[in-house]
């Protein structure tokens, strides 16, 4: 099977969940728990159960499903059910699911009893090729996404490509978009291979594999996101603050990957303002979204609310927002302050872009 | 001003709080936080801008005072005013309080936004010889001490013993017992020196500096607690689940070191049973604490409920309850399992210690 070594962990491409029966058969936990959502725990866990029989030990701790219940109160939730099922030290966390769980799952395991062991089996595109790498963990309070978490280190990341088919069109659209940020900001042959694709779905295991790389060569260098990690957050600041504002303001809201992909064409706005990126480039990258995304509705008159969101932005410092913009595709830049009226432009450049 | 190195930080012992000074001179803090309780704000704080007149920015936040506020409603509190503040990855929070207020405090700041700085000022003793050493952050659930929590490091550790003179008798006393307890697992003669004084008020700078010397020598050597820290969790199996069961049983309750005094004369009684503790050891051990401690009324028909409470322990793996204890004055043997009955026993041999 192939993997990727990453910080102090591997991150394997095994449909078969062999990685994860060797390594339950090296490791001597107390106990199992597995993490899932209400949608992984129909989908994904008897898909699991079917890849390995012999795994009958464990307990299931459920969350609801959807980013809005990232939140300290479930989180306080699987802290309990851990507490109420005896879990010590030695325990095993294993987390099935999409970022929510990925992320939250996390936070929970390395803080309960100061840490234990986790094991991320990421259920979607997005969670795949982004939420399970990298030590991030987080849970959202106030609007403000993952401002409350800790950096800590799987035991090991097993991507299991079979998973992808529970999956609705839309939820690997939304994956898709964070795999065309990896091909902007680091490898302009990579967002040229993929955006030949007809539709996310085709997107290949080995693109995948190519996807997380980038992103682990990044986490790799710069773990505590000092510096070049903050590459990225390309389209992340203004797409989180969307994000966020639709959550709280809609009733069918925008998945991370289709907000983040309304940043990204925002945020390629303020770079072909600001440090050159070519014109061309932006167009490049606005048709690319452009070909996978609907256009969003940005309502008239919310600006504002979303300046209000960005402030919070845990990656801001002194007040200031703070952005990482590419200048050209391939390439970016980061640390990069932005006016609030360039920011309004580019909302307003979005919303004008003819679909 | 004397100094002790720990894990890539520096314990002053300073009563000037120069040390203070010079390390928000050194740094560019974008926004400072003081955490304060209802009692270190109405007594310790006057006390800290009369050395430091010069600190004017910085913005409090208040918690209740007492281990049973330690709970993870209000550090969700103490995240909510961070965020309510703009707390941005440059703010530092200075925790200035008891152990309630430097293990939640820094269990907020270790988390928030992954992470921002933040410095010790104990001002209880048990806090100067124990809480703001060794990295350790946490708050309580559901009847167990510390269960959510991480490691992490301060900035700084700041020793005041000029906040000393704001606490009532039984606070000094309590602190008073972890003193003793450095004492007895891993120096013979300071055990010797300190359970020469006629109260614990007397504390000299020099002996809590010595006190801290030895928990700092002991968690540098095993930061993660795999080995030779637990032998500082002496006491602390049977004493946490008697804390625990009086905070939520008792109105006037115990104080942690009060809790674990007791806790020592019983764990002292397994050391005898189980691994030689000489019976004149036993009977220095159980004199000391009988010198500076009153005789707790511990209630009979309660020892299923205690046993309950320390099966919960972080410290147990496979439901195993684990303890460390002294097989003479000055040296102490750690992953010790112990039969129920003898804890039993260990209870009533503390019930019936005549003071």
């Amino acid at each position: 099977m192939n993997s990727i070594e990453s910080n102090n962990y591997t991150i394997y491409f095994d449909n078969s969940l062999q990685s994860l029966t060797d390594l339950l058969a090296e490791r001597n936990y107390s106990k199992i728990f597995i993490l899932t959502d209400e949608l992984t725990g129909e989908h994904c866990l008897p898909v699991l159960q079917a890849k390995l029989p012999d795994l009958t030990e464990f307990d299931i701790i459920e969350v609801p499903n959807g980013e809005e219940n990232k939140t300290i109160d479930f989180c306080i939730g699987i802290w309990r059910m851990l507490l109420d099922f005896e879990a010590d030290r030695s325990a095993l966390l294993i987390n099935l699911g999409g970022g929510v769980v990925t992320d939250m799952g996390s936070f929970a395991a390395s803080t309960f009893k100061r840490g234990i062991d986790f094991l991320q089996i990421p259920t979607t595109l997005l969670s795949q090729v982004d939420a399970s790498v990298g030590g991030k963990t987080g849970i959202d309070m106030e609007n403000v996404k993952n401002v409350i978490g800790t950096f800590a280190q799987p035991q090991a990341v097993i991507i299991a490509t079979d998973f992808l088919k529970t999956l609705s069109d839309r939820q690997i659209t939304s994956g898709f978009a964070e795999v065309i940020k990896h091909g902007i900001i680091a490898d302009a042959d990579f967002f040229q291979e993929i955006i030949q694709l007809e539709n996310a779905r085709e997107i290949s295991e080995d693109q995948i594999q190519k996807s997380i790389a980038i992103k682990n060569k990044v986490v790799l260098e710069d773990p505590f996101e000092k510096g070049i990690r903050k590459t990225l957050n390309y389209g992340h600041t203004i797409g989180h603050a969307i994000e966020s504002w639709s959550l709280s303001n809609e009733k069918n809201s925008l998945l991370h990957g289709e907000a983040i992909a309304i940043g990204m064409i925002c945020e390629a706005y303020l770079a072909k303002e600001l440090i050159g990126l070519p014109e061309t480039d932006l167009e490049a990258i606005s048709a690319a979204f452009l070909k996978y995304f609907d256009h969003y509705k940005m309502k008239q008159g919310i600006d504002e609310q979303l300046l209000e969101i960005m402030k919070q932005d845990k990656k801001n410092t002194s007040g200031n927002i703070n952005f990482s913009l590419p200048n050209k595709i391939g390439n970016c830049q980061i640390n990069l302050l932005v006016d609030n009226n360039l920011i309004k432009e580019s909302l307003e450049f979005y919303r004008n872009l003819e679909f």
